[in-house]
């Protein structure tokens, strides 16, 4: 779905983004999102134990469950910053906060780049005044150009429902590109919904989506100090509020679901240097631990990335990343296929024209399976290969 | 130390490699060593689920802690091949046994390449003729050179040492380059020594030796499924035998460790597409299994190791990737230097001229030190950045 940026408002929410100097290259580097009334709101957080300090800040502010923006900056991660990097964190909040004339602890700040730079907060509070005054119901787009870093297009997913006789919006930005692994969030995500939710649902939703979607993928199984998945839910819709179950909680989730599932899969596509998607699902484990396990075991083995990379059917690295995971499984029963082909079960290697699964191997979007024939539980997760891309990135991400 | 053939040489054993046409390439790939006695054997090996067949073979017959003969080929790993690979492993043992004359059993066999392919055991049978009357006490370099895969260099240590009256030699050769991370031991490694040690002692030191060299180094974080280190020790050299606490065994074991650790470091050097040796040393830490888990968390981060090969001192990946390591620290306390320059503490990144870091960065050999002040426990591992030729060797592994 291509949106127009005129196509991009939700109800009742302003955005901006602007270019205030952070980043070197003279793109986007602040950005603003702004609920005309205050919104419902819940968060996810990076698990990193060297949490960045507007991550620190607003896992504190979201514990109310209500803010009213979100200010972020892209070029500086304002992480491994000590007590001065939390201190800019809280004038980046007061000076928006200032500028919209709104209570300071409905800001939430986010911000994504280089670790252990101080943040250049001069620049910042100087281009505030700029940033509030673009603010427009049509700043989405810019709002998402302005969290971007390595990121090689702007992700943005769009999605309209009915709530009994309301018509409901949401719409999320993501920021992805590397460090993605999951038990996190992903990197820098804002959803912003005109649905009337209460708190305690809003929050158990989001907790939901952000595990089937954003800790749903990995793109080097890096875990980053930054990462952040906020939603804010002001209903300005108007629809009779989703408290509990019902068929609108029914219909908003698929909704928000199908969103965020879209807005990681973008992620993903858009992972440092990736050619390709890679879906792994994992069948049939004892627990859900065992299935994450051996997906991320196989996901995360740059054996199998790099025979992805050059499109190898080297099968045998997927199987030894299996075997490496640490999950107890009786070797004999497990089955494994690529792209629908069988190529391993009963302990051996099946019977496989090598020419179908170089074919299969073409394609830009391939199927991992594992039947592991132990039990009900399964997991799917999104991957991707990995390429000299990544490694020119990467080596030289400040220079 | 570089030693010409002639001088690899390890009294009562013989040794011999050829080319029997399983590599692509024409290179050597089957690999014989023979000790002229019965010797005193102990072997680590993968812990892989997916254990190859000959791997299956030696753990069964190694129990008896008595071996001969050690049989490797290069260019297939004779893993995920399920029954009729197990029954080419004791085939390839069996032609071995069958020329030299001796018990089957004695037999130990290893292989290393592509896995799920079947092993071509008829190239080899036809091969064993050449490769036992080829034998000499000069081959030890020839064996090493047969089980080399992308290695661009043979790995061969030598030590000899003086055990009370007699002089005692252990030689050592190796193959690493891909698929290196502990847990396993390495890919293959064979030790000779003419040292008359009972074969608890060995044991034991062995299993201790392997645990400060092959398994303190990871290239890559994968574990294989033919990972095997064995050690012969014939007796030879006639001295009093080291069967426990002892001066002698202290001197024996220094011998041991340090060739051992050797190789292992020749396995990192030549680690795939490897331009440095990263040293990482963890100090303080509760327990060594914390120690381990964050070593190992900052080895295997691609944006680290990706960091290290730009020369970036781009030390915040370091930060993120010790707080994602899932190891509890207080976070204040923790301190970290890169080639003895302090680069964070107290929470914070250090002041440092950002160009001695660089010029650190430049070295080949460079050493981090991740300071926790939380007990008594360290660790130190060694590692490799992550280059365009990783990706190159294998992307295209098989083609």
């Amino acid at each position: 779905m291509v949106l127009d940026k005129k196509d991009l408002r939700v109800p009742g929410f302003l955005a901006n983004g602007i270019d205030v100097g952070i980043k070197d290259d003279g793109g986007k580097d602040l950005s603003l999102i702004f609920s005309e009334v205050p919104a419902v709101a819940a968060g996810v957080f990076t698990k990193n134990l060297f949490k960045a300090a507007p991550v620190i800040l607003d896992m504190e502010r979201i514990k109310k469950g209500v803010a009213q923006a979100i200010v972020a900056n892209s070029g500086n991660a304002n992480a491994a910053s000590g007590d001065s990097g939390y201190e800019d964190a809280l004038a980046m909040s007061e000076a928006v906060s200032g500028k919209l004339s709104i209570k300071d602890d409905l800001v939430l700040v986010a911000s994504t780049g280089i670790i252990g730079h101080a943040l250049p907060i001069k620049k910042i509070k100087d281009g505030i005044d700029r940033l509030v005054e673009g603010l427009s119901p049509e700043g989405i787009l810019s709002a998402e150009e302005a969290i971007m870093t390595t990121d090689t297009f702007p992700k943005v997913q769009y999605r309209k429902g009915q709530i009994g006789s309301k018509e409901v919006t949401i719409c999320g930005i993501a920021k992805g590109a590397g460090m993605i692994e999951p038990n996190m969030a992903t990197t820098l995500s804002f959803i912003m919904t005109d649905a009337n939710v209460s708190k305690h649902c809003l929050k158990s939703l989001f907790k939901q989506a952000v595990n089937c979607s954003f800790n749903s993928i990995t793109v080097d199984g890096c875990m980053s100090t930054n990462d952040t998945a906020i939603i804010l839910a002001n209903g300005v819709a108007g629809n009779k509020q989703i408290a509990g179950p019902s068929k609108n909680l029914t219909i908003f989730k698929e909704m928000l679901f199908d969103l965020m599932v879209g807005l990681s899969k973008s992620v993903v596509r858009d992972g440092e240097g990736a050619t390709k998607l890679i879906e792994i699902v994992v069948d049939g484990a004892k627990t859900l631990q065992d299935a994450k396990k051996i997906a991320y075991g196989i996901a995360n083995s740059n054996l199998v990335k790099t025979a992805f990379f050059g499109e190898d059917p080297n099968w045998g690295r997927i199987v030894s990343a299996i075997g490496a995971s640490g999950v107890e499984l009786p070797t004999g029963k497990m089955e494994l296929s690529i792209g629908g082909v069988p190529v391993f079960a009963g302990g051996k290697g099946a019977e496989v024209g090598e020419n179908r699964l170089i074919k299969i191997m073409g394609d830009d979007h391939i199927r991992i399976v594992v039947k592991l024939g132990m039990g009900g539980k399964s997991v799917r997760i999104y991957t991707t290969d990995l390429s000299y891309d990544y490694i020119k990135i990467n080596a030289h991400y400040r220079t």
